[in-house]
Formats: structure tokens, C-alpha cells, sequence
């Protein structure tokens, strides 16, 4: 199968051409930018060097439809609500890696992401490729949403809790913190080695355009309207992401180990997704570079309160691996294929 | 005055000599260390050649006792405990920076230190030095309990609003981040450098010794018992502690603005206390190297629930600094005295 | 073909494991460690949960032989000279990743190692395995030593220009920079995070072990005794080496173009060596997690020296993964088998 | 007395403010900055936030000469160049940070710097302000030319040895290593978190600005015209410079110990200058955040070359720290006033 990656001078994009250079059924066949179209890939990232040969393409749905048979659009938010339709129409695959066709009603895009959403056709049309969630509803697709990265690492945390009703969802607090590459690979002060080294600092306090997509699989889980505070922390690290998550017990009886085996159970078949010992709490590392998504969890019967913490590396189960993935999902492959390489440790 | 500093190749030790340097009215004349005595200091520490010149005491109160008048004893848990008493009977003040004096009930030390607790007698007899909200209690003593560093970061952030009612302190959740030196420079894997860089850890949830501290001061502040959830989390960076916490609003009607006015107003005359403005909030290396406590907040109108984000460095408010801010308290000097330097930036 | 990894709890171990879940014709059946067996592997290492199913093996040669054809051995000096022998004795092919067996000369050893050297008779057999420049002696050995992390970097980035006796040998200096990973996984102040980060120290200065196993590669390139001065620094980051390396030009007129063309010739076979354009040099991010060694070069007509710059991963080729490159030598496959994914960027 | 910082808004000026406030002698009373006149410091820098209260002016020397009695240009090359000239005809004392004003042949400015020269007149005016080599012409000028920040740590630490004959300045090679903050608070890909953590990177090999710098020094050393190889390294950290160098000495028979009391001589009276122990190394974080620059150096006679280690922090000694012991040079004062803290550690 031949892929095209657009937006690929961003680290989405890049993490995509790493992977699929693993892939087995892709071959990474145009790599599009459209401000470093004709100029060589490796110029930009010489760690490619000798591994990407050519020179970038321009974001041309038409001369891209004659090379792929599947784009991945690693672009901003706001530039996919426009590609997408239009690589779509061009017969093409589309798998999104943006925000702009996750939330469904446009009134909530616009309301968090300040920003127009994209038609409402192509709303609907998109699928939520939350893999592990909702894998079934990709299979066979032509146009999958990927979801965010912080997302993705808090509601395969919360999920199963909420979907068994053994906490309230209403009670849930997020606390989220991620590596700086998730900041992309955009020029800002908050991203300045000077001013993110040996600092952590919140932004986007009760303000981050991931709640209502964190809220919309927390209520789908729910069966009704879910409504949880989330807070963002900068990191100083490159990768990953680690949600840490709290929430009131629906029974004080329930014990760790209940909630472990409920856990176990609801992802047995699922290979990325690690449920930890009793006792153990992953860390950010332990996932680095892979796809999986660790969780462990406690219940402190002083509180009546559980404790859960679930990781992943943001440009991969977070970003591109997930993306491929769904592209997994979406031809009938098995879904770990390509994408089951152990984390880099240390 | 003289000063004696016990346990000085400990990061808590190094960082009062570093601090009292400056510090206009006290002079260290002892450095004391079980481990190390006989050697010169500036082996251990050759950051400070040709600044501390001497070679390392012993513990011995009496030998210390015609040299200094206030010994710091920044000393481990379960070895303060022990020394205290024999350097305050040895007729020298005494400030230590362990955890063994701060809980005044036995049973809850022994609970959550796992560790035979101090003598009742000594219990009693140490003020616990909460700078800011409990100075009052510090002049004139002769023993005082420096405050742990979460809990100073946390309660610093969360005492006004409890004490005023306008949160329910049983709703608090505590999610801290701690920069590495404050596991000290003992050797353990998790503070080796590969395993913690580019890494992030949860430690300790809901186990950590410094919940019953911090549910100690909250409670004298709502004036009944108050359980809390506290999680610690290990930060790739050296110095820095930020406390995110969350607690249910008493009244939807309060804004944002009500409660940093009510901060503000409550900590007008502390010099140490910055309260930020609406919208920003603090990073931990706007208070690296000092002993500034900043504090910013937001009241989320979704959830009737606030978030205050509450940062220290925990070297010097959560530590020596502070513990130099109560020997001025002590002594009836400027609680700022050798303190008002600014922080180190970038 | 069926691997064991000896000394599996360290960082070398880990990364072989790592490495070899990925090729295509090596399984590990015996995960050896002699501090931890019958502990389980994942639990040293929870970030293989689900990769690395079993417990540790003893070091127990016969009982090895029975699950395994090859052993690389991860372990430190001293002891892979004591384990190499009884490991070829039961049968087994050996790699050896420690230096024990690289310097042929005991007293070499003896001098710079501060250890007993290995038996003259085992260090006559095993063969260096310096893959790009001594690979062809590598083919249908039993035994191999695997090169040190620094002489990778160092002599890779030197051999062509001595071999052609374009610089002086003997003007040779080596400034090189490794990542904290280089010094293992055993707990070391100088390894410990919070006197690591935000500091860079130079160390071994003029003392350290690689050298003479630096100038033994550099002295066959020559055809005479070569002295070079080699300086080491430990650089705030978990992996990579760069090797800073000036020597003086032979002949004037040389540019840096006229080296380009040199090196570019001598490793054109060569996968794993990507030589830079003119005026870019490579940076060990570049090289991160995979076997590359990429090289960099710049002529001064100012003042006739030469400026060579090399990196690689030292736990990758600087380690396990020129031990596979050298399994697949001795083997007669392809080198680059299992090894051929690009570099984890950012 | 009264200063004001032009170019408050970048590193080297906010370092100014920093140490300022700790000096007895002067009170800064202007912060200047072109683009963010108007508006609130502390908004820019929040660690500052009740420390420094005021907004910033513009760059008007008549304003400024109403309220300050010298002035720091903390400019960029190319800025200083046309400011200097300006304030001093205002009556001004100026302390410039910029390269602009050190070397004295606008031909060689031109050539490495590759912009424009400043006006003769003006550079044979300006003062180089290298206080522990050429302090005595600092005193009483008021127009000083502040070091580059490679050029202290380097020349600082060959001077002895170049002025007594011991080593040949031809053959110096230096290899420096910065962190960061040197590269300034300007937004730039290679100054990006994701970019530079975990990452080490050589650049601007053979054509390093400051290279005429160190060799205008040292040739003042030799008594005769110096060239040397000069490279420069960025670390991923935020303070600190290595220059490790090498060279051969001209007496085979002269040790180590004869080098450490050469220069602990040659330095006898300079408080900020530590020489080390044999054998001991200064690594970069013993003077973060101080003036101090410490010196080691190994005789290795295998080679017949000299390693030396010379570290500072790059914002204080390598530059606002210099330019206010200039000022106190300049002055009449004590040139540690206001400089004599510790280091920050760990």
C-alpha cells in the first residue's frame, strides 16, 4: 500500500515516516509540505539521511492521487478541516491526525478550538478511530479522525470505570502532563530550551480544546452527559505523556484488585494496552517510542477515592501510531502490524 | 551568631550554607557530618572552594556547643529524632528540617514513616514553623520543626481559602511534582540519572509521609478534621515543586477574581507570597534558587471547581530557607533578613 | 538461532534484548543474570511487560548450552574474562561486549584497566570486531570482542584519513562527549541525576581505558606506533557519544571537499556510516537508538588542521547493536540484519 | 549610583537585573528595551514580579540620561555598535556586552562577524574589560568593551602558560561547550526544547566569532601573533561553558603540580579565579549562577601535551557578572562587590 504524509516537516509527520519505514504492507511513496515542497526530506532532518531520498511534494490532491493510496494529514488544526474533503474527492484514503473532525457538533469545535469547523458532512463522515474503544467502527472506513493525545492516554484510563459504573463520572479530575513535542515543532517562547529546562509549568488551565473530546468518550461510556476538569502540564522531557486521574468510588468495597481484574478483563485482547501490578505505576519511559498505553491504579480506602495513571508516548500511541494502527483497522490487518517494537529503555 | 549545620552533605546541608553565606547576622561555624568528619568540606562540595575552608566536625553536641548557638539539624527522618533532644539539652537552639517533629501525635508518624516516633515530651516542645501562617507561634523559640516541602508548597496554597470556607476541604485533591534533589543525594535507581531523565514517575500514591502533615494544617484552618488525596509525581529537573489542586467551590457565585482578592488580602504582608494575576500562572523556575512561594488560580464556572497552582523551590522555601526564615522569626529580626535575593532566571 | 544475554540487568542487556526481539533470525531463549535469577525480567524492566515473559537464568554454562547456540556477554571488566572461556568451552559462540578481550597485549591491559588481563590464549582467539574496518575477520568466528563505545566513534572517524596518510597521527586529539547511559546502570554520584543535570564534566582525563585500545585500531591504520591524547566529558543526556577529533593535514591543499570524497569512497559498502555534506555536521540526536555512525568533517586552511566529528548511540553501535552487527558476520548475513530502522527523532 | 540595562528583555539583560539587586552600590533605575517600552518587566518576567516594579523605557539616551549615571548595553552585535557612540556623547558611562567594541581592526570584525564595524574612533576608545588580565586599564574609563563569553573561559585558562612560554600557542586547540542560554532568548529551531534535549551538536566548526577574540589575547600573551582551532559544542543545559584545551608544552620535564602553582600564582589575587587540586576537574555546575571561573589541568607525559579545564557560567562571568565587576573596576570599588555569593548547588 502506498502513503502519502502531509504536514510531514512536523514531528507527526516525521514519527509517521519512522514507523511505516517499519511497516511491512506501506511504503511511504510522497512526502508532501507545502512550504518545503522541491527542496530534499534529509535537509530537513539529516537523521533520515540516506534512509528518505526524495524531495517533497506539494499539497496537490490530484499529483498525490497518482502516487498514494492513503494520506495521513499531520497538519494544524484548521488546515486538515480544509484537505481533507478535498483529498477525499481526489479517491483517496484520509486519516487525520488534527482536532478538526474529533467533536462532532461544530458549535463545540468552535467553542474550544476558536477556530471555524469543518463542514458538517464531512463531520460525520469521519470516523473516531479511538482504536481500543472503538476499533470496530473503523473497519472498512475511508476517512478516520485520530484523536488527540491526551485524550487518548485518559479515557483508555478511565473507560472501563466509567462504562461499569464503578466510579462517578462527574467526580472525575484530570491531571495531565505532557513532553514538549507535543508542542510541535512551531517556534514559541514556551517552547525554548532556555525557558522549558528544569521548569514545569500548567497552561491551558480548564481551557484545553481536549475536554469535550475527552467528554464525549466519557459519556458515550456513561450513557449521559459527562462533564470533568482537566489540566495540562509542560514537562521538561521531549515525549510523553502521563494523565493522572482521580475520581469518588461508586462502592467503597471495590478494592485495587477489583478494579485491576475489571481492567484485565475489559482489554484482554488487546496488545497495547498493559494493565501494571498492584502496587506499580508506570512511567512515561517505559512506553517511550512504542505504541503501548500503560495503566496502573490504586483505591485508597481512607478517601474513598481512586487513583489511576495511564501513560503513553504522545507521537506514537499518542499521534502516528495510533494513526497506523487505525490504518490496520481500517484494511483488516492485524492491528499491531508494524507496530510491535519493544519502548527504548533507558 | 554562630551556627552549626548537621547533615551537611545532604542537599538540605549544602543548600543552608549556601544561603546563610549571605545571611548578614549569622556566621556558620560548624559543619558537622556522622559520615565525613575530619575531611574538608569543599572535597565533598568543590563548589565551594575557597568559600568554606574547615574540615567536618563530629556529632558532638558538647563539641558543638562551644562553637554554636543554633544548630540546624538537616538530618533523615528517624536520626533527628534522636539528636534533637540531645543538642536542645546541650542548651543550643535548635531548627530541624526531618519530618520526626512535625506530627505531634505519635501514632501517625509511626503510621505513615514507618518508623518509631520522636519522644512525646519533644513533641510537644517543637513549634512547627509554617512561616506564613503560623509565625506567630515561632518568636521567642528555642525548637522548631521545619515544615516538609509539599506540604509547605501545598498548604501555602490551599490554608486561605479553607480558613474562609469557600472551598470544602473534604473535596481536595492533591497532585504534586517534585523536581529530583528532594529525594536527596543518597544513591537509589530512582534517582539514577538515566532512569529519571526524560522520564516521569508517580511515586507513593496515596502513601506518601507528608499526607498527614498537610491534612494537619488543613484541618486547623477548616477547624475539623479533613481527609485529603495526594499523589507525588518525579519531575526530570533538579529543584522545583508545583502543586495542582482541585477542590469544590462552596458558592457557584465566587469568581476567579473573589478568591485572588481574598489571596491577596490574606497574605498582604508576607514578602514571600506572590499571588499572579488572573490568567497566569506560576512555573516552577520563577521561584528557582529563592524562597518565593507563588501562587496563581482559576474557578472553572463548568464544574464549580477551582484549580490552584502553587510553586516553590523545594531547596529554600521547602527547606533550608525557610528554616533560615524561622531562625529570623526566632530571633525577632526581618523574617526576610539574608532571604531577598531574586530568583535565578533562566 | 537461539541467544542468551549474560549481564541482562544492565543497560547493554537491556538494549540487546531490545534489539533482538526485532531480527529476523535470533530468538533470546535464556535471559542470564547472577544477582537476579528466578526473579522475573519484566519486573527489573517493566517497560518489556508482556515482551519478556520468563524469569532469569544462573550463569551456568551447561545449563545454557541446553537453550542457546550464541552468548553475548554484557558484563563488566574483570568478569567476562572469568565467564568467555567456560562459555566457549560448553559449546557456545561468544560475543563479548566488555573489554576484556580487545587489547591483545596483558600488560596494555593490566596498565590501563588496573585488572588482571584475561588468558593470553583466549585473548589470541577472540577477534576484534570492529565491523566496517575488520569485518572480513569476523566471518566463521567463534568468539568476538565487541569494540568500546568510544573507539567506535573515535576510530571510525579517523581510520580513513590515517590510512591514507592525509593527517599526521601523531598531532591526533580526541575530544569526546558521551550521554550518562555510557556509565551503566550500577549507582555512582557521577551518575546520580541531581549532580548530572545541567552540568557537564570532563573525566579519566589522559586516563582513560580506551585509549590504547584507540591507538591499537589508529597504529594498524598508520603501520606504526600511534600516541594520541583522548579526553572524556559526561554530557547531561542518556545516550549518544560525539567524538570532536583534530589532527594536522599532511598536505596543504587538501580541502574539505578532497576528505568528503575520501571517506565517502572508503565506506560506500558501508550502511551504517552516512558521511555529512560539506559545512553540516552531524549531532548525536541524529544517531538516536540506532546503529548509525555519521560523520562530519571540516579543513581550516587558517591553520592546517582538520576538524572530524563522528556520533553514534553508544548503548547501539557503540554496543548491542555492533554485537549483533557482529553476530551477522559470523553468521554470513547481511549486517544490517535486524538492524536497518531509522533513528527515534526528536 | 544609577544604572540602566538596554536590551533588558534578553538574557544577558535580565541576568544584569538579577545580580544588580544584590549590589550594595547601585540601584538600577531604567529598564530599556526598543520593543516592549510601555509595558510592565514583570510581565515579560514574572519571576520578577514584585521585585521589579516599573515599566520598561525606550531607547532615548537624553530620557535615560535623566535617570542613570552608567548604562549596559545588552544589546546584539550590530545594535551596540550605533547605541554606544549615542549615550556615551549623553554623558553616559557604558559597559557594552556586545562583541561590537573588542576587536580593535574593523577588517577583522567584518570578516567574522559579517556585518558592518563600529566607528573607529569608538573601538580604539572602548576599553576590553578581560578583568583578571587587563583590569588595571579598566580603571577610570568609562567606555568598556565586555568579553565574549567563549573568550573568558578560554583565555582565562591559557594566559599563564602562553605569558610564561610553557606551552607553544601554536598548537592550541580548543574545544568549548556551551549550554543554551548562550544562543540567547530569540526564537531559533536549534535553540528548541524538542531539538536540543537529549542532543549534542557541534556548530559554526572553524568560523566561531569569538576565534579572533581568543586569538587577540592570547597573541597579547605570546608577544606575538597566535592562530588556534577553535570549536564550539551546545550541550543540553541551560547555564554553563566548558573550554577543554590541549596543547604541547615546551619543557617535557615540567609536571602537572609545576602548571597548578604557575597559575596559582599567576592568579594569587584574584578572588573569582579557583585553580584545582591534581587530579580534580571543575565540571560547569560548581559556578552556575556565580562569577567564578575554576581551572584544572593535566600534564600527560606519554604525549607531551597539557589538557586544561576552565568553566564559568555563561550569564554571570561570561557576561553580566563581568560587566559589573567592570563597573566596579571602573568605579574604584572592590571588584568582588556585590558578586561574592556561592554558587547555586545542586
Amino acid at each position: 500500500m502506498r502513503a502519502a504524509i502531509v504536514g510531514s516537516t512536523g514531528y507527526g509527520g516525521v514519527e509517521l515516516i519512522r514507523l511505516l519505514e517499519a511497516h511491512p504492507n506501506v511504503t511511504v511513496t510522497s512526502v508532501v509540505s507545502s512550504s518545503s515542497a522541491g527542496s530534499y526530506y534529509s535537509e530537513t532532518f539529516p537523521h533520515l539521511t540516506e534512509i528518505v531520498a526524495g524531495v517533497m511534494d506539494d499539497v496537490d490532491p490530484a499529483l498525490i492521487r497518482g502516487k498514494a493510496d492513503v494520506v495521513f494529514l499531520a497538519t494544524p488544526h484548521g488546515v486538515s478541516a480544509q484537505l481533507a474533503p478535498r483529498f477525499l474527492e481526489a479517491g483517496l484514503k484520509v486519516i487525520d491526525l488534527s482536532g478538526d473532525f474529533r467533536l462532532k457538533d461544530p458549535a463545540a469545535y468552535e467553542a474550544w478550538y476558536k477556530k471555524g469547523a469543518a463542514d458538517q458532512a464531512y463531520l460525520d463522515r469521519a470516523v473516531f478511530g479511538m482504536c481500543e474503544l472503538f476499533g470496530d467502527e473503523v473497519a472498512g472506513a475511508d476517512f478516520v479522525s485520530n484523536p488527540g493525545c491526551f485524550p487518548t492516554a485518559t479515557t483508555l484510563g478511565l473507560y472501563p470505570a466509567v462504562k461499569a459504573g464503578w466510579i462517578d463520572p462527574n467526580s472525575i479530575i484530570i491531571d495531565s502532563k505532557t513532553g514538549v513535542s507535543g508542542a510541535g515543532r512551531g517556534l514559541n517562547l514556551s517552547s525554548h530550551f532556555s525557558e522549558v529546562n528544569e521548569n514545569l509549568k500548567a497552561y491551558k488551565v480548564n481551557q484545553h480544546q481536549h475536554t469535550p473530546e475527552i467528554e464525549m468518550v466519557l459519556s458515550r461510556a456513561a450513557g449521559r452527559p459527562v462533564t470533568t476538569t482537566f489540566t495540562t502540564h509542560l514537562v521538561p522531557m521531549t515525549r510523553g505523556i502521563m494523565s493522572t486521574m482521580y475520581a469518588a468510588v461508586t462502592d467503597r468495597d471495590r478494592t485495587t484488585g477489583d478494579f485491576l481484574q475489571l481492567y484485565r478483563e475489559f482489554y484482554q485482547d488487546r496488545r497495547f494496552i498493559r494493565i501494571r501490578q498492584a502496587g506499580t505505576y508506570p512511567a512515561t519511559k517505559e512506553v517511550y517510542g512504542s505504541n503501548y498505553c500503560d495503566i496502573g491504579l490504586n483505591v485508597d480506602a481512607r478517601t474513598g477515592r481512586i487513583t489511576i495513571i495511564s501513560v503513553i508516548d504522545n507521537l506514537v500511541k499518542g499521534a502516528a501510531g495510533q494513526a497506523i494502527q487505525n490504518l490496520n483497522l481500517m484494511m483488516g490487518w492485524d492491528e499491531t502490524l508494524g507496530l510491535g517494537f519493544a519502548p527504548v529503555y533507558p
